[in-house]
C-alpha cells in the first residue's frame, strides 16, 4: 500500500447505538486528531444502524448514512470495517458478522456470547476471506487482555489463566463484604443503580464470565474455544455470612474464572471462590475487572481495569479499529484456525484442591458427629471448623475448610448427607484459590 | 505474501548471550513448537555473538554460527532479525542497530538507555528503511506494557503514566518495610543475592526508571522521548523511619517514575513518593514492576509482573520476534517521528502535590519554631506533623505532610532551612502520590 493511499480515512458501519455504541461514536469524535496520528488516518464512521432513529443520544445521526437494514451495513462499497454492538450470540448479530466476512471486510465486535460460542466459524470465515475478526471489546472492557495474551504472552506456554471478568458479580460481592450485607438486597441495590440487569442472571449465575474465560482460555492455550465445557456456578447462593467467615480465615469472596491446560485435559471453571487476601485479585474493587495469566518463563502477569461501561468499552473497540488501520491483523486466535487443539476436558473430580464447605444446620446435638463422620467416609480431611453465626433461616452456620484433596471426595460428602433432616439449607461450596 | 513464503523459518541473529540473551535460545528451544503455530512459522536462532566463547551458557553453541564481528551480524544474507542483548546506550550496541536499521532487518533490543538516548534516530532510520524497530523488553520485563500503551490504550488520550519500574528499588524498599531497616543494610544483602549489581548507581538513583519512564511517556502521549527532561530522585536516603512514618499516616514508600502530559507542557518524574495503602501500587512486593495509565475514556489501567530478568525479559523479546514474523510492526513510537509532538517541560515549580518532609533535628527548644516559620514565610500549609523516634546520625526525626500547594513553595522552605544548625542532615522531601 502506498503512503497516499494510507491517508484515506478507514470508513466504519456502526450497527447498535446503545451505551457503548455511542461511546464509540463520542471516543472517535474526542480522540480524532491523535487518533489519526496512531492509526496513519483518520477513523470515520460513515453509516449507521440501531433500532430507534428517535432516541436522542447526545449526538447528531444526521452526520451518518442511516441504514434500517442491519445485514446491508456488510456490503456497502463505502465501507472497511463493520462494528457490530447488538448482542446476543445469534440473531441479527451473527447474521451480520457472516455478511460482512463474506464480503471481505473487516468485523469488529464486543459480542463475548458471539465469540464464545461461533467464534471459531466466524475465524474460520475471516481467514478463508483474508479479512480481520477483532473482539478485544468482548473480554474485560477496557483491559486490553485479547492483545495482552495474544501477542504480549505469545512467547510462553501458558499452565493458567484466571480472573474477575464479571464486574456486576464484583460490584455485588464487593459491596456485600463492606456492608455485611446479603445477596438480595444488594442486587436490588446495584439493580436500582444500573449496575445490574433487570434480568440479571446472564451476570450473578456464571454465564458472562463463562462467556469470557472460554475466549481467554482459547488464546492461552492454543486451544479450540469450549464454552460447554465450562463448569459454571454463580454468587446467588454466598450469604454476607459466607464473607464474614472467610474473611476471618484471611480469604476474600471473588467470582473467579478459572482455566487451566495440562496432560490430563482442559479445566475451565466460573465459579465464588475463596481468594487469599494478599493475592491481586483480592484487591479488585467493585465494578472493575482483573485477568492473571501464568507463563513459564513470563511468570505472572497481571492486568487490571473497568471490566464494562460506555467509555473502557469504546476504548477496546476503537483499539481494534486501529489495529486494522495500521494493518496489523493476524489470526483471530492467534493461530490459524486448524492449528487450535482440541483437547480433552479434563477430570474435574480429579482436580486437587482445598474447599471451603458451608452449612446451615439446626441447632441440635449430633449434627456436627453426622457431617464429620460423612467427611471421614468421604474421605475428605478437614483443615478449620467454625461454629458461629446465624443464617437467615434461622439456622446455625457451621463453616469448614478442607486440606487439599480430590474435587470428588468434596462431592461424595455433600451427596451423602443431602436430604438430612438437620440441614436447614443446601450446603455452599467454594473452592479456595491456592495460586 | 504467499502461504509456502510464510513456512519460511524467521531467522535471527543474537548479539549478547548474559541473563537475557540465553533466555531467549533457551525459551525458543522450550516453546518451539507453540510459538511456530502462535508465529505462523518457527523462530530459528541462526547466528550469534558475545564476548565470551568458551563460557558454559547450559546450551551448545555449536548449533549456531559464532560469529566475532558484532556488526557483521547486520549484513549476513541468513537473516532476518536482529536482536541486541549487549547493552549500554552507545558503543557497539548501537552501531549494530544502526547497521542492522541501514540493510533493512528487523531490529529488536531490551537496551532502554539506547531507546531513551537514540530511539527517535533509530525509529526514523526503521521507518526510512522500511523495517521494523522493537523494545518491548526494554521496559518493565516481561509485562507488556509497550503493546499495551502503543495499542491496548491507543485510543484514548492518556493523561498520566506512572509506575514502579525499577525491580532493584522496588525489591529494597520493600525488605526496607518488612524488616525496618535502612537502605545501606539492605542494599548489601541485595548485591550479595544478585538483586543489585555491584555498582548499583544506575538503579539505586533513579537512572535506569527513568530510561523507562522517558520512553513510556513517548508512547503515551504522542511526544518525543525527553531522557533529559525527566527530573531525578533516587532512594539512598530513604530511611527505615520514612517508612515507619509513611506508614503510620497510611502510605508505603515506592520509587515511582510518573509523566503527566497536559497544556502546561510535559512533566516526567523519578523520585520516592508516598503511596496511599489501597493504591494498587501499595500491593506491588519484591522485584516486581507494574504501570498504571489513565486513559480519558478507557479510566485507569493497571499492568503488573516481573521486571527482569532471564524468563521474562526472553519472554519479551520473542513476543516482539513473533509479532515480526506476523508482520505485525507498525512504527516504533506508534506513529511516524514526524508526528510526535515537542511539548514545552512543565514548570515544575507550578505543580501542585501534597509533600512529606523529614528532617533530623537537634534535640532542643526552637527546632521546631524555626522549621515552621520557615514553612509559613514560604507558604506552605502543614497538615500533619510527628516527632517520633531516632536518626542514624543521632538526631531527632521530625516528620511533617503538607497541603496540596506548589513544588516551589516547599523548595524555598527548604532552601531557607539550608545550614541551619539545628539541622543534623540533609532534609527529606518525597512526594504523595494523590491519583
Amino acid at each position: 500500500m502506498t503512503e497516499s493511499l494510507k491517508t484515506e480515512p478507514l470508513k466504519i458501519a456502526l450497527a447498535g447505538l446503545g451505551t457503548v455504541g455511542g461511546g464509540v461514536v463520542k471516543l472517535l469524535d474526542a480522540n480524532r486528531e491523535l487518533i489519526t496520528r496512531r492509526a496513519g488516518r483518520p477513523i470515520e464512521v460513515v453509516a449507521i444502524n440501531a433500532r430507534d432513529r428517535s432516541r436522542d443520544r447526545g449526538f447528531d445521526l444526521n452526520r451518518f448514512d442511516w441504514v434500517d437494514d442491519t445485514t446491508a451495513l456488510a456490503t456497502r462499497s463505502d465501507v472497511d470495517v463493520v462494528v457490530e454492538l447488538i448482542g446476543g450470540s445469534d440473531g441479527p448479530a451473527l447474521t451480520l458478522a457472516k455478511a460482512t466476512i463474506a464480503s471481505g471486510k473487516a468485523f469488529v465486535t464486543a459480542n463475548k456470547a458471539m465469540i464464545a460460542h461461533h467464534g471459531l466459524a466466524l475465524a474460520q470465515a475471516a481467514q478463508d476471506a483474508g479479512t480481520a475478526l477483532k473482539y478485544e471489546a468482548a473480554v474485560a472492557g477496557g483491559i486490553p487482555v485479547i492483545k495482552g495474551l495474544r501477542e504480549g504472552a505469545a512467547a510462553n506456554v501458558l499452565s493458567q489463566v484466571y480472573g474477575i471478568l464479571n464486574g456486576t458479580c464484583n460490584y455485588i460481592l464487593t459491596r456485600m463484604e463492606a456492608e455485611g450485607s446479603d445477596f438480595g438486597d444488594v442486587l436490588a441495590d446495584a439493580q436500582a443503580l444500573g449496575f445490574a440487569e433487570a434480568d440479571p442472571s446472564f451476570d450473578v449465575d456464571g454465564v458472562d464470565a463463562a462467556h469470557k474465560l472460554s475466549i481467554l482460555a482459547s488464546l492461552a492455550f492454543g486451544t479450540r474455544i469450549d464454552f460447554d465445557g465450562v463448569r459454571l456456578g454463580g454468587i446467588r447462593n454466598v450469604l454476607g455470612g459466607d464473607i464474614a467467615q472467610a474473611r476471618a480465615l484471611g480469604f476474600c469472596v471473588r467470582l473467579v474464572g478459572l482455566a487451566e491446560a495440562d496432560a490430563s485435559g482442559l479445566f475451565q471453571r466460573v465459579h465464588p471462590c475463596l481468594v487469599p487476601l494478599g493475592h491481586p485479585l483480592a484487591h479488585v474493587q467493585g465494578a472493575m475487572n482483573a485477568v492473571v495469566a501464568e507463563g513459564n518463563f513470563v511468570g505472572r502477569l497481571f492486568f487490571e481495569g473497568r471490566g464494562a461501561g460506555e467509555g473502557p468499552t469504546a476504548s477496546a473497540v476503537v483499539a481494534d479499529l486501529i489495529d486494522v488501520a495500521r494493518g496489523e491483523v493476524g489470526p483471530a486466535f492467534a493461530m490459524p484456525v486448524a492449528s487450535l487443539a482440541a483437547p480433552e476436558t479434563a477430570d474435574a473430580g480429579a482436580r486437587r484442591e482445598r474447599s471451603y464447605l458451608r452449612f446451615t444446620v439446626a441447632d441440635r446435638p449430633g449434627v456436627l458427629a453426622e457431617i464429620t463422620a460423612a467427611m471421614r467416609d468421604a474421605g475428605v480431611s478437614i483443615e478449620s471448623m467454625i461454629q458461629r453465626g446465624e443464617a437467615p433461616d434461622g439456622g446455625v452456620l457451621l463453616v469448614m475448610t478442607t486440606h487439599e484433596g480430590p474435587a470428588r471426595a468434596v462431592v461424595a460428602a455433600l451427596e451423602r448427607l443431602e436430604g438430612s433432616p438437620s440441614m436447614t439449607g443446601k450446603p455452599m461450596w467454594m473452592p479456595i484459590l491456592d495460586v
